[in-house]
């Protein structure tokens, strides 16, 4: 029997909720992925991404794969066995790191942070003492599995000045909060397409500075993946109406990416940013107000995922049931050594906006409520509206 | 602006006209890759897949990238470095195996037969004497280059009775004409979505053999890809309801390759097959009534992929290109060797019926006369309606 999915609204740490534009671009008819007409899409695809990353990096493209083929293309292409990098693990997505680092066959470094904490600059400074020869520093910008952000230019500032290349994890950052691949100086920047630009799971945009796109030409040894090897994508998404070959691109999430970088910046990456910040706000009025708080502290806090402690005595399964069953309603669970102690509650893209915010404080309220914990019902929407109204 | 893409009849070598019932199921709405509803559609999905490969291997899935990445998840995962590979090679596909052994460090052994010829199995026996330790034989069902079909059953069997691992690319074959992974004994076999499953480009099925899955378990060193390892895309595609989270599945891909899946069942795979090879047989008689020849002889030829041998003096690229602007209709251009020697006309899954055949006749007929070849006006559809009439 034909599947048909019952309706959520999707607040966990992504996919968040799809903009029916996108849905609606998604399911056009497919054409040839050598059709001069796709080619024209491609070619207007990479312009908005290059906006949506504020970069001129003329390799910049979707990778035809989710963000993790995204993370693994920046290791296999600019890592070779016997170097060594400097990877920063906060979360999850650090330890990711170290894993593609060593399956190339290169000796990752550590610096390691507590999970919710950000990226401790002087601790990477003290590495790159320690490996001045490192190939390059890698890092997580928006820590999926935390909610917190790191220093981003910082990270890529301490990278550039001692000759080593930067390597940006932002699946969870890009269209949420500021990206700026060419203001930072980064090499290599990846992200997603599920979370903050709103788009059908999938595909991996990606971008690599000149510096690193020359590394890549001069490597000693071939890169170990045939299918996330630069060299030839390049020879596809590369300029002109002659493309190579590669594999066949997966032409209608394109057409679904495409809109959805067309809605970012038809609506602008500042507006973006400022209207993730503001229904963070009002959630976090409304978390406060039934008595729940941030594992993050306020300045290191990713606007778009907000990792919230459970309450001694709650069942937080239970809870996440309760919102899933009641209100259709997906807010996420712990990751990794946070599983268990925390929900991830993502306001990303087309699911950061008021109504999502009132809905999950009301279904909260009542599911915290069903648990037996002592609520003033009610106070925790008058803080949301209050919120709103002072912003206004 | 959005993109709007034209209609197209997709007519080469893939992407092949998609379902209508398959694009809507794309554009149904996203709901969380950890959604216990979700969880149903992948058991579901696994269970056609099953279907459609003949075969009761438990480590069958859809891998999250299109088939090249499908090609290089069966070398990552069955192959180790110094090991040795017996590759056959007849077009294109064939030399992407030998660069995904290579990658991996370890030594194609090719055995190299004409483009346009099916693989010769006394040359793969003769390969198995000089390199009796080989640890797989690999080799392309349906060669998409060059429109050949090779014995896989014999090829399979050859491997299994030396004790080596098959590795089989039918990314065009699947749902076209036969495959029977358990009949024949294959232990890595992988496949696309946008050939004769008529889905969306995007997802490469594959499936794994016990014996290949017992070598992925007991390997010497890590599968050097993160994304690709079995070991991990197993904990998420794997049995019961706690499903560990590997990568974010693409949600929305997924619900049209479950659409794709289940209107194949509908038909049933010997149904589909009869199809494929009638519409075959009218395209066939057509071409023939305006003169043109194919490049394979008969009994290796796939019905889906049809290659046709450019007469001489005549503007290939020209043809292309008055069907495109003309008719709307997409045929292939020749890849590698055949390049600007062949068309490659596709016949693929809800491409493949009468009205598709008669576009295409008539199209080529207006676009031979165009190019000052003398044919007899009608002729063409005349064969092909006869055709039809007969086989009734």
């Amino acid at each position: 029997m034909s599947f048909h999915p019952p309706l959520r609204t999707l607040m966990g740490p992504g996919p968040s909720d799809v903009n029916p534009r996108i849905l609606s671009a998604l399911a056009r008819p497919t054409i040839g992925h050598l059709d001069p007409e796709f080619i024209r899409l491609m070619d207007e695809t990479k312009t908005l991404l290059q906006y949506a990353f504020q970069t001129g990096n003329e390799l910049t493209l979707p990778l035809s794969a989710p963000g993790s083929a995204g993370m693994e293309a920046a290791f296999v292409n600019l890592i070779e066995p016997g170097d060594t990098v400097i990877v920063c693990q906060n979360g999850v997505f650090g330890g990711r790191m170290k894993e593609n680092v060593e399956r190339v066959g290169a000796t990752a470094v550590m610096v390691i942070d507590d999970w919710g904490a950000a990226v401790d600059i002087e601790k990477v400074q003290h590495a790159i003492t320690e490996y001045p020869h490192a190939t390059a520093i890698a890092f997580v910008h928006a820590e999926t599995s935390t909610g917190v952000q790191s220093d981003a230019r910082a990270l890529c500032k301490l990278a550039a000045d001692d000759g080593m290349l930067s390597i940006v994890d932002t699946v969870t950052g890009l269209a949420g909060i500021e990206v700026d691949v060419d203001g930072w100086g980064a090499d290599a920047v990846y992200s997603g397409t599920q979370k903050c630009l709103s788009c059908v799971p999938g595909l991996s945009p990606l971008t690599f500075s000149t510096r690193a796109q020359t590394r890549i030409s001069n490597r000693k040894t071939p890169v170990q993946s045939w299918f996330l090897d630069m060299n030839l994508v390049m020879g596809y998404w590369g300029k002109g109406t002659q493309r190579a070959y590669h594999h066949t691109a997966p032409v209608n999430a394109l057409y679904a990416m495409h809109e959805a970088l067309l809605i970012l910046k038809e609506e602008g990456l500042h507006n973006s940013w400022a209207r993730h910040q503001s229904n963070h706000l009002a959630l976090k009025a409304g978390l406060e107000a039934l008595g729940l708080s941030l594992v993050v502290k306020e300045q290191d806090r990713l606007p778009q995922l907000n990792a919230v402690s459970v309450p001694p005595g709650i069942d937080e399964a239970a809870v996440r049931k309760q919102l899933l069953n009641q209100y259709s309603l997906e807010i996420g669970a712990g990751l990794g050594q946070l599983a268990g102690k925390v929900w991830r509650i993502g306001l990303m893209g087309y699911a950061s906006r008021p109504s999502n915010v009132r809905l999950c404080v009301h279904a909260l309220e009542a599911a915290l409520i069903n648990q037996n914990l002592t609520l003033d019902r009610g106070a925790a929407i008058s803080a949301v509206n209050k919120c709103y109204e002072d912003m206004q």
